[in-house]
């Protein structure tokens, strides 16, 4: 077994990323095997007593499950995830708000990851533009948010009407759900950086871990909130 | 001065469109000399009394205008029209929706091109999903409509906002309005084709002329609607 | 079993959409499981008495046949469909025109969808324009559509030759069909959008559903015709 | 003169924006007449007593400044502002860092974006990672900001960098600023998206704009922190 | 001045070329300055009394003629053709047929081209698909040729319809004529490469010289025929 | 079993194609069932007594048979081919040219449809230009080709070499050999567009079908050359 | 068996190429059959004594390993080797530097050809940027390579970072790790392709082998040095 | 005057980079105001005793000489350079290699950047492939050089014929001379990343500075070459 401090063969975990940016390091499964993986998160469990691994199959979990019997795995989020001291979630919560049933993966994902990082999310999904009701039934909730995550795939319309409702910071996540022109998320992708609603910021195709992570970033920063801006 | 039936040095008019199509054939004046646009434009009025020539510049218009000296020009549509024999406009009318002060050319080629054809237009301009309630309180208008054109630069998010409103046909025209990530366009049109409003069809970049094309086209067919689609 | 109103755990029905768009919400089977699917279905066939489901499967065929037993399915079309108190067909028809037998899956469900939404369906196949006079034998039963969606992969050229020979709207549909520089469709989509016959409106690649979609809303509005657009 | 409430003859103000979202609608000047974009700062400057007016040109300066004298106009960030009650800035800053010189204009808009909007700025400017020693002199600054505005063209790697350094919230903007292969800021834009430090959020090419827009609202969050979201 | 046999001090001649592939050199003059281009102009023609130099302008044209006094500018191809000794044209014509004025100069590119390396040429201008007939009318003359040249703009399809027309070899050239989601020719390319008439090859966007070339070659080996592929 | 004149209930065949091309029309298997393929190829064996069938897979190739028993399947380049009535091969022979041996199929493809239309080939294999003494030592052969079909893959520079070497038409054949930034093929593809050896000619990524029409096509009018363009 | 100067029945083996370019030709299986790529080692082994074939499946070297008892296969690296006289290496080595656990088949591929060409390698494996202490921690064993190549994926700012800290030749390989945006390597190519660090070179996505050919041929040409360069 | 050690106001420059990358910063003109380039030069100036401003127009280099009089200007590479005690070049020379006259100013870029760097230059000009005499008259030349840099637009073949022929390192320069499908130099881009010929290296396009800055970086290496890689 690797110990603290030194590389795995194949590896070298950032062990002091918890300090440096508030979250221990996070596995991305796609493109390791069930063994790497499991050997990784393994490592973190040791050091830090949480890990998160995104882009898991049952196959990553069935090894990972071997060497971390604790750990847990949100099946349509494709997370493995341990928490074996979770603090209370901060106050507030996050929206996550998604446009179609297709979508739900990549809003799980970032639901998942913004608990795992200490936020409470609020999920509103399908309520996509086409329905234009559903959403404006949703405004309330998600104008009381801290912070909202809005995922879409296909023309990904559904970030700039939230982005013009709302004074809350807004990550828009764009998915590969879609066919032809979507250009598995490209159309998506390209329209929610083109957004007419101003401050929309966007984050990869799919990567509902990144915009998971991003929001409980800035939730985390605004609980944090006036000590330390009002330090610097 | 060329004769009826023969082509120009350098064109080949198609005389026979109006018979065929419903409407001359359509001068482009992007790519083509003051002198081509108005030698063709000539030939189309002596044919027909009527004739349109879509993207002409200024320059494009002083030459035209020495040879038909009662075409007019449309400045921000950049379109020249004559119609010697205006037809009244048909009952009911098209709404041209656009979404910010940058797609007016666009929208207004357009529309100039319904008015050509004989339709009524109701320019409903401004009205960006940014600021949804700016739309809002537009949708009995829009919804009165025989069709709909929307036209949007950037992400394009209106055509599946106002798609998901009504049930009219709704033809989109994305606009090179935007920078960037919009990629002269391609974004919006991209959106547009990936529209999560069912039926929304779409059009070339920055091509107000096909819309209001297709649109007068399917106004007609609804005017001329019992008879012709009961007798086939 | 969810209650009218009410979403289900993945999904938020538009249970108001036929009565704002004059059809009911459409399923896209691709993206969601068959129990899903099935889940949809189901409530909409309660709902509304009727469904289209696309891009299905057999497996989801299976599961949606379990849970609503008089649905039925098109192969080729990859359509499921119930209609429990079908309308007669309205006057005249919507001719579907297609290049080639690679492209009959896009065509059939342009087709089917049309057929579902209440429009006669002139079915002329295999027409592609490198040999042309397949088409010019079709030519009459094509001008006396009230409606023409034309289907084509590889370069896509018919949808500018028919067009160029009716006066009535022409709704494009292009097709992955092809390979290499056909992108996956892109070359047919680019092809159809940059089309020199004017009017010519485009759906995305692949979708035979937009297709029919917008050339049932036409010829519903044609039909509709005189009274409302007459009374705007 | 326009009224209130009433829309310009080509605009249609969304007066109603900040208190919607927060801060007024912001003018972008690229794609308008001098005189269009002085008429609507002119509506601006009645309704709010402040506007912001980006990629402005000394031109469009020049006709706003004859309706609007008291406004000012930043040459480098190419923005008019005009603020006739500013606030005073609120506790702790936001850091602008920089790449190259050639990404100061995206640079600065941010700045003075940010700065229109009440946030105080820390300018860290041409610490690209090709020198790594300018950037790890300048850790300190940036840990201590409460949010990270990252600028950069070419291969955009310096928002990596800064990403895996803190623990606050990034934005990144890729620019324009290369040839060749890097497409217009095509590849910044993309090395952004796939940045290997999680969080990171992205804006469009060259929209210094909408990152300071959206730092802005992170940071007002932040210090609006406390109540508004232990209160949720 | 350079001597036979030695390079200029910015040019290598490849003198050779007439003995190898059966035509000297050609200059294409974008992105030489008239004094480069004048050069080797002067180059070729003692050393073969006779050039091709494409994409000239008029300033091209003014040195070149400075130098070689009884060189001619074919203004609409952009080009400068030198024949001191013509040899009279082989028997037969290549056919050179467009689709619309604006692609005129990459037709007249290819006529030019195929005059100076001896073909004749036939004229069929102005024939797009969008008005069928028009070609129609034409297609015994195109049948007729040896060799046939397409030239086509927008979507491209005029390549798919001829081909698809007759027996003889077809060279298609794409043009940058069109806006938007032409993509400065790249939809015309894509169509043309994608084109279901088998046989159709394809030259680059714009690229009239090169199909020119390519026809005559074709032409002059039809010409030549018998003896020599017999003899192989 | 379909008659003569009347289409298949899925296809349409254009049984007058050799008359007015010279040549049969070609299965395309891709995205045909063999079934459809099967029936198609019966249909053309009884008009024509001969068919070529391309990208057919064993699965194909196993109902055809069934079908049509004297029908012979070219493995390598995935071709079914029925002659009941060859004619001898015409004098001279077509040049396939080609860089590696993971070209092979397409070269193949190209080589048998040549062989099907009546022109004796001569393969020239695995010359690629980084072993550039391995193609000189063939200049000869090719040389004295009466047409060459080169075929390359990854940067497709084979074509560029070998046009510049010969007089002879060359078209030259893109593969999707190659991996990363070959792109599926479009690297070479767009190298052989941009070829600074004048006079070469292109065909669709990986169709060597197209490329050996187009060679026989050439090939034959050179045979049948000196009457037909003499009459003209 | 084929004998020497002669070529197999698919391929023309380029048994010159060692003593032209300093290593023998090298197999790429991908694209291969088993039999093809065992038939060309055979042919190698014999003429040389040794080869490398990369991207070789299991199954590939079952095959070559019947044919080629000594041959020796490196999992990881797909890469097949026999080198049945290996020289010492030559003094000095080439560091391999990589971002993450993802890129180690790529940086293995590139190992395992410098050590096939007679280098020594240093492994500094995932040292991305997002955690910068791992690689500052590595920075003099970087420094002290005669040659580095850099293996990086999705937003590949791992080459711009060493390129920065180095006065070494920098070798840098993009891969296809990521997903969406990523393009399957596209972002990390044209990022380092737009590298601010000057003199870093770049090849093929996923391209280990010409990224370690290149840096052994750099690595041969420092060693044979001063002689060669000095005597040139 | 900025001082030693402090960042000019909108520059921070990396005084640092000779000690660590072997040669002082070099400023890329291109984005930056003559007056920047100038402040920069001059502190460059101060420090060094030399400098490289590639980019440069006339504009910059008129303000540079009034600053640092004792620059010269290289007109062709547009090239700016001062160098007050320069160093005899190293033995040994890089061979420049490039296709056409178009692609002369990157080519020069490459050599004055060589030279400034220490070493000579042997300019081997206009031997593109479609005249493969002249590069074979050529090899000697290029085979002695210690590196080889090859530049060429268009189809970018020459890099594969010339990494053919020799066992030097070898660095390729893609140009954007070309029109339509060479795509602004991507053509020759892709081109040169697939080249069959392994160990080619590619920097961006246009960019002969960073292919100078490679080969000089590889031939200093070289000389140094015995001591250095010796003694890790």
């Amino acid at each position: 077994m690797a110990r603290e401090g030194e590389p795995l063969e194949f590896a070298h975990l950032d062990l002091d990323r918890e300090a440096r940016c508030g979250f221990p390091e996070v596995v991305l499964c796609q493109g390791k095997t069930p063994e790497q993986a499991a050997a990784i998160a393994e490592r973190l469990a040791q050091a830090h007593g949480r890990f998160l691994a995104t882009r898991a199959t049952p196959e990553h979990f069935a090894v990972v499950r071997g060497r971390v019997p604790d750990a847990t795995y949100h099946e349509i989020a494709r997370v493995i995830r341990l928490d074996r001291a979770p603090a209370p979630p901060r106050p507030g919560y996050v929206a996550v708000v998604c446009a179609g049933t297709g979508d739900l993966p990549v809003a799980e994902e970032a639901a998942v990851t913004l608990e795992a990082m200490g936020s409470a999310v609020r999920r509103i999904y399908d309520v996509g533009v086409a329905g234009l009701h559903r959403l404006l039934g949703q405004v309330g909730a998600i104008r009381q948010a801290a912070v909202v995550v809005v995922v879409a795939g296909m023309e990904g319309a559904l970030a700039s009407v939230v982005g013009g409702l709302v004074d809350r910071p807004v990550v828009a996540v764009p998915t590969s759900v879609g066919y032809g022109a979507s250009l598995g998320g490209l159309a998506a992708l390209l329209a929610m950086l083109n957004s007419c609603a101003p401050g929309v910021t966007v984050v990869n195709i799919d990567n509902g871990f990144g915009a998971g992570y991003a929001a409980a970033t800035i939730h985390r920063a605004i609980w944090e909130g006036r000590e330390r801006s009002g330090g610097a």
